[in-house]
């Protein structure tokens, strides 16, 4: 798997300071938490929300010193930077009517799961999208919604960003000393290495979660063990997520599921051979290298 | 899956008083972790120490007010009751061994994690068993050895028992009362009730965790996500523990495997699916279920 992260940041002549409007698309987990960092970094600089949910949207604009709702995106034009933290879903749509929208230079960062269906699907759109900047924070868990958002989810953790080459220079520039002042690590790759590293880091382990928490026992819950519990316990985010990112990056899901069924196949033959030996290099293998992961944090 | 759990546990005749001497066959996590509850619970009972590792034996000796190391199994020939706590590759020749002790009348009680191979080896050994109370504490984690013991591992953690036929009724009863009153939740089921149990919620589980470890990403390790981390961390198990239960409940662990691998091309089929509703409803299913887990504790 090939990844192309690159963390050296070029040095930005846009100073954050600049910034008197931003914008936000979508106020659950993710809109919120960049709300509660823009708040405490950035105070100065007014923020408006919307969200197809306005109790969402006044939720998130309560929290924030210098912000309000608006009615739709149309209001946003005169911003800054527009970021869209939508469902997955719904992202590209998103992107795309804000580029078309008449009368608006702001760069558009985005938050979501899969990248190359939604740089793909901007492309198609035939819009002009050096402005648009995608982008992922590694970051959120298993809860969902603007009332768990937190400045902590998005401070010191990897804010991937995707860009193409239609992605203008000094947009990304910007967008990346925007995240560094949001105390995010900005990490940039190609849209499809941000897809494998999550299908493999992220959605198929939600997939085997799924997966195992369908399969029941006629045991007495009590009874079930503490791997069972803490493996299927990631199904217990949001299925409305869950099914849109499946979706939304199914290529390279099917091609990492392919790769860890064939692991399942490998390893249960070897417990099958008569001599042990062959089964315990490869669990020991798989040891070493999660010591070394934890090793690296 | 079949479980035939059972929870009521019948009155015992005999008393926890009447034990004066127990032996323990394998000091490591498991049976050290049995000392420190019988030293709290039964220290009058003096307790004999048999461990391939001289090492290990002595370790957990020390830790008990009444206890000593003997040099081998026939030396536990007095005893009571006899746990035996040895990799779960060497129960059966170890239970087979005692069994065939001239005068010795010790209830025998194990602690292996596959049980139909066990008590199939027993059988297939042509001696009386009916000493012998097959057993597996549901109790551990990913640390192993005599250093990381403790008797919170025992308590309150169901203990289950696995008796056949051939197990004597009385001795089934006199080991329930001694796990009891070692702090254990008592549950009856079935060998095979039990192997399908575990492969389910612990082997299972731990061989997903091997299988993912061992896909590696080529981006940092630190960009990898924390449900990745989560499962994959079960893979920091002790590697020659798991090799031998992989291939000691090799048949069970086989058919849940197979369930698990439809399940996951299941949901992936979904994702394909041109409307995102069944996908959704499958992934709803699964959350309610991890919900309903979680709430029964």
């Amino acid at each position: 798997m090939q990844c192309n992260a690159t963390q050296d940041s070029p040095f930005s002549a846009m100073t954050n300071s600049n910034l008197q409007q931003i914008g936000l698309v979508g106020a659950g987990l993710m809109g919120g938490s960049l709300a509660a960092r823009l708040a405490r970094m950035l105070p100065g600089a007014s923020l408006l929300v919307h969200d197809a949910s306005p109790g969402n949207a006044a939720y998130v604009a309560e929290r924030h010193p210098n912000a309000r709702t608006v009615a739709g995106i149309a209001d946003l034009a005169g911003s800054d930077v527009i970021f869209v933290a939508t469902p997955v879903a719904t992202i590209a749509e998103q992107v795309i009517a804000l580029l078309r929208l008449p009368d608006c230079a702001a760069i558009i960062i985005d938050t979501g799961s899969a990248k190359r269906m939604l740089v793909d699907a901007v492309a198609k759109a035939g819009v002009e999208a050096g402005r648009f900047v995608p982008g992922h924070p590694l970051a959120g868990g298993i809860s969902a919604g603007p009332g768990r958002a937190s400045g902590d989810i998005i401070t010191a953790r990897p804010y991937v960003l995707t860009p193409t080459d239609s992605t203008d220079p000094a947009a990304l520039t910007s967008a990346r000393a925007l995240l560094e002042r949001l105390g995010a690590e900005v990490v940039e790759m190609a849209p499809v290495a941000h897809d494998r590293l999550l299908a493999l880091g992220s959605h198929l382990p939600h997939l085997i979660a799924y997966a195992l928490a369908g399969l029941g026992s006629e045991c007495p819950d009590t009874l079930l063990p503490t791997s069972y519990r803490g493996i299927a316990a990631f199904a217990g985010s949001d299925p409305q997520m869950w099914a849109d990112i499946f979706r939304a990056n199914g290529t390279e899901l099917k091609a990492v599921l392919g790769e860890f069924k064939k692991r399942l196949d490998l390893i249960a033959a070897m417990a099958d051979e008569p001599e042990p030996g062959q089964l315990l290099d490869s669990l020991r293998d798989a040891k070493a290298r999660i010591e070394a992961l934890e090793n690296d944090g």
